[in-house]
């Protein structure tokens, strides 16, 4: 099957407890793309960058055999560049610099070759951006799936609901999802959630894992909850990106799958929490750019003895 | 095999968002005795009471099997007395009254007939209090397991860190783990305090589930980690005991395995896990006093299904 990935691709600098970067390649759709390109081959990217984005870096991308057809490079304006600094708990970081450059003007396309993709993954842009590449398709997607965050609560909230209204499933965290619900306790989250559109809720909680809101595969009209953990690490060295990068895996197995149920999310859930276990170890995507499939199923392996346990016996 | 709790009886006034109790039934040692009895038939509770406490909760004990031998009653002094109120997000609760009574005396005197009991669960209460109880007895438990809290990290450090170094197990949270340890990274904080006494650390993270880190079966100097969720609530009543409520199902399904390792352990964990999501339901210990094994049972199911996923196929 085929994938859809819209994001940005973008130069962020990063100062952690770990250290310092300078410019390096960064955006939700770099993360998402690299990461689902390790489960379903020619992730199709849809962004932009400016004239100041160096080739390598795009071959970087096609490396991974990301297809960079919608990737428009705008000759004269510069890349999306974000520059933050992370506290010593992580959690909790400073925007310095948010330079939106050619993201500000960004008016996404779909190339042809790209249309009759089974999946779509809109990382957090916009949602005018997000909803503009819906438009584009000439035939609906059959999962189309939607990271957003608490800035476009804040500041487009009418069109955010336009755009859920057409996804089928939402990727957020724990704090975005009782905002946009105005419910406290999580399932009651989701049951509002559910009403604006989304058939899917994915709740992102960092270091305490994600869990999965969505309709039973045998029963109609119950929802069944699903809880992933964090792998718990002794080490985060910069957890920018890991929610994309947590995206990607998700999209990228499901893509791969070629089947939508809530059983098979479940293990997409896993996939995508394995992934960001491996971004967070470094800066940037320096770590998911060098992965293979034994150091997947390695960690995967991780996640399965980090869950099991034996029925007890009463 | 045979189990001995040491902790509070007491009496609680709760206010949170859902309403607001008169003096009810209370203390570590009532939740984990409780709990315990619905795994280990007859555990043997260690506290004090005062010449306030009405026979009708001696009574609820006793109805649980529990063993009240051990338990002291004060002519001259009152029953201890806590009085708090949660707020909105009950992560966050004020103590508006705190009377010791016969607590803050208490001298715990450990019956002959508990002696030669395989397992001891020591709920919080101060470390010199606890000490005392491992000191009397005549042979070594096969597990001694203990809850406390920042309290005696802050002030009673050194006779915490002396009755630490007689324990097996150490269940406090995550808070708490990071201030015992002056680690943030969860693995860190297990490695030093393990350094400390204890062989097995679990980490209790309310809404969040519980982490577990121990020996391995297999391989020894390998430490193991298990990570449990939580039960996701659409609305948590009270959560006062929950925590209590989880070391009495922790312990009581050990104690009744009759087996100490970390497979065992891991399954003990989601046993307290699914035991302290009836205790926050309603207030004290309403619920947990009116369980049956059908109810434990589907609600371990529960915990089956929020945790299961097929391994992804790579």
């Amino acid at each position: 099957m085929s994938l859809i990935v819209v994001g940005s691709v973008a130069f962020d600098a990063i100062e952690t407890p770990f250290g310092k970067t300078d410019k390096i390649l960064g955006g939700a759709g770099t993360f998402i793309s690299i990461t689902a390109s390790y489960f379903e081959k020619n992730p199709k990217l849809v962004s932009v960058v400016g004239y100041d984005f160096p080739k390598e870096y795009i071959d970087i991308l096609n490396q991974h055999s990301i297809i960079t057809e919608g990737l428009q490079i705008k000759t004269d304006e510069k890349t999306f560049f974000w520059a933050g600094k992370y506290h010593t708990d992580m959690n909790i970081r400073d925007t310095l610099i948010t330079e939106l450059n050619s993201l500000g003007t960004f008016n996404p396309i779909v190339p042809d070759s790209y249309q009759n993709s089974d999946f779509l993954m809109l990382g957090n842009l916009s949602p005018v951006v997000q909803r503009k590449v819906i438009e584009q398709l000439k035939r609906k997607p059959k999962l189309i799936a939607m990271d957003t965050m608490n800035f476009w609560m804040n500041t487009a909230m009418d069109e955010l609901l336009k755009t859920l209204s057409l996804v089928d499933v939402l990727i957020i965290n724990d704090e975005e999802a009782r905002q946009l619900s105005g419910e406290y306790f999580l399932p009651l989250a989701a049951e509002k959630i559910f009403k604006m559109g989304p058939k899917y809720l994915i709740i992102k909680k960092g270091e305490h894992g994600a869990m999965l809101f969505g309709p039973s595969d045998s029963l109609f009209d119950k929802t069944e909850v699903f809880a992933a953990p964090a792998l718990p690490l002794s080490t985060v060295c910069d957890p920018t990106g890991a929610g994309d990068t947590f995206a990607g895996g998700f999209i990228g197995y499901l893509a791969n799958c070629k089947e939508v149920s809530f059983e098979k999310m479940k293990t997409a859930v896993i996939v995508g929490s394995a992934m960001a276990s491996f971004t967070v170890e470094g800066f940037g995507t320096t770590k998911i750019r060098e992965l293979n499939q034994m150091n997947i199923f390695e960690r995967i392996g991780q996640f399965v003895k980090l869950t099991h346990f034996e029925t007890p016996q009463l």
